[in-house]
């Protein structure tokens, strides 16, 4: 049985360590296919993995195998795991990567990767994604059971994801998270929000002050697109493709423009319409 | 049947969504091999795009399924497009970025990707990629006809490049490109120049002045290889692998040491032999 | 017969040419898997590619043909090979990037790539990687024989390693590499060392003067992983994963933190027990 496996690692590419996942993976298991998502990922920087794997770990068909290692902790008391979330593997250090699939859904079933047999031996202490995560990767993707890797786990750690809040007509979020372009996605659910156009809406969003702009943006209404905003270098408010409130600005980066990062306040407030039906 | 789709982007790896194409491909096309060509591409950069693809898509194989998503304009009115050129297979939005191919050879047949059908619904408007364009591909590799997935479309968009000119014997030209290696990359053909080592003509780049050095490079005679310049530092001119006059200085960078980039004007002129013989 | 072939380079991404490599590839071998290992080393560091190297060629099953194109002589006298070597291939330039495998392990048999008939024609002087290189690769995947690629050739070229030294129970040695989370690979060997914990014994690193810190840093004993330092910010020597004494800082960067680099000095000397029986 041939199973895809993907591949999020900080390890970067250029030092081999990504390679020799890969390789163990390769011996394992031949006819595996590998993904390569990202090695480019902060170091140690397990939520931000975890914001990557929300993107792709569920857009990937049942079965698959995805791998995560991002592991400050490497080799310390942190667990390694392997679980079954929605049809698809999940191996990874058990320090929170994978909080995003477990907000979605439980595991069905998850393992601490506590077998020395299904290890690659000696396992060095300072790289468990060659000695620990990658055979037990390879391992499921020649079609052995999870079951057999380990002890069962529960209690997989998440971390806290802040969470937007509603009253009153207005709600009040964050940006969760900064784009290669500079789109600010933030907390707020599509659910909350009426389809674009939204003209009786106006998004806040409260930037640190830079030279010769206000700190605070207000866009009014919400847009279909990034090419609707009226001019380039304008900021637009979009439902993004995860679902969540998403600020940008047309040919440009809404990041810098607006002195905006991640945790910056996002408010959304209705407008009400003036007498001659258009908002304000 | 199973078929191979390379894939370019700007979208970085570290956002995961090249991952969430490549997880839709997986999920309608499990066998079909995916090739990441590269992630880097700038922002929005579509004449960036096409001179990228130019280098690899007819060196790939008659049916690849090449998928390109640089898409500043994603939900506009912009159009996606999936076009057979030269027996492989071109799935982009129209903005220009087929512009090399097609300056090679028109489409054998070009459609535009306007059927619900084909697509992952619903489709979100700031996600073409996840989409339309990757499910567009996914359905090519598992060999559903290219017919099948829109309306036949035609005039596809090309942007304008800068041709080079010939007259009395000089050739005047741009640079295209610069590459990693600080390589300048011109538009003038090597079918214009004779073979190397040419000693009997000058190339002249017209860099931006910098500190103790002159705007003009002067490059006597065409070198074979980059190794050749007689000193490390030292410019030389090349008929690179792309069939173009391309500028290079030994073991460093063009750009730099010539002030030179994107537009920089160059110039070939032909250069009498002085009474010993020599070039001058 | 299917093959797996892994990518080395120094071409990055944006410009196509590792594109191009796997498109020779795949036309030659269309079921070969190619990975890509990395195309981010520094352009023309055949050391760095060789270290990277290391870390991977024998990992990956017997078998695999490692493809390496760090090439900055390309189309000068240096030759092009294909190796046989512990049972995997290896294909480059014969610029000493292949020193650390051979350092390992002497070669079962090599050859120059000298065949035009094996090549893709017309050679592109400046692009042996497209033209030379890969192609020996798809051929060896697809199950040619090496002897058929070109001449026999001995004598492949390595580059000087510096080595640790012990003497009176010291041990001096040098920094090998930084990798990307800024750890110190040196080149002292793990079976010169005593297991963790090691409180008999203190690394030296002679770092360069930072301000309001000293150029040498003193560690005393060994740790099992980077996270046992006493707190953040603190630098830990531990036995790395490639059995090569290496330093790292908890939770941040030890060559900026130490001040130190590749050939930075590191020393390690015995403690002689105080009469506590702690070490001093």
């Amino acid at each position: 049985m041939t199973r895809r496996i993907t591949l999020l690692t900080d390890f970067g590419t250029a030092d081999g360590y990504a390679a020799a996942l890969r390789g163990v993976i390769a011996a394992l298991s031949p006819d595996a296919i590998v993904d390569d998502i990202a090695h480019d990922i902060p170091p140690g920087d397990v939520r931000a993995a975890s914001w990557t794997l929300r993107r792709y770990w569920d857009v990937y068909p049942s079965g698959t195998i995805h791998l995560i290692v991002v592991d400050p902790g490497v080799g310390t008391a942190r667990r390694g795991v392997a679980a079954r979330i929605h049809g698809r593997f999940l191996v990874a250090p058990d320090n929170g990567v994978l909080t995003w699939p477990l907000l979605r859904e439980d595991s069905d079933a998850a393992v601490v990767l506590d077998r020395p047999a299904m290890q690659r031996l000696p396992v060095a202490p300072t790289f468990h994604g060659r000695d620990v995560f990658a055979p037990a990767a390879g391992r499921l993707a020649r079609g052995e059971a999870l079951e057999k890797l380990g002890s069962a786990a529960s209690g997989l750690r998440r971390f806290h994801v802040p969470a937007a809040h509603r009253r009153e007509g207005a709600i009040t979020g964050e940006v969760l998270h900064v784009d290669r372009f500079g789109n600010l996605i933030t907390n707020v659910p599509a659910g909350w929000l009426p389809e674009a156009p939204a003209e009786g809406l106006a998004v806040k969003v409260r930037g640190t002050a830079r030279p010769g702009a206000s700190a605070l943006t207000v866009i009014s209404g919400l847009s279909r697109t990034y090419g609707e905003a009226s001019e380039p270098g304008r900021a637009v408010a979009v439902i993004g493709s995860d679902d969540l409130l998403e600020i940008a600005v047309r040919d440009g980066n809404a990041a810098a423009r607006l002195g905006a990062g991640q945790g910056t306040g996002v408010e959304v407030v209705s407008v009400a319409p003036d007498r001659t039906g258009r908002s304000r």
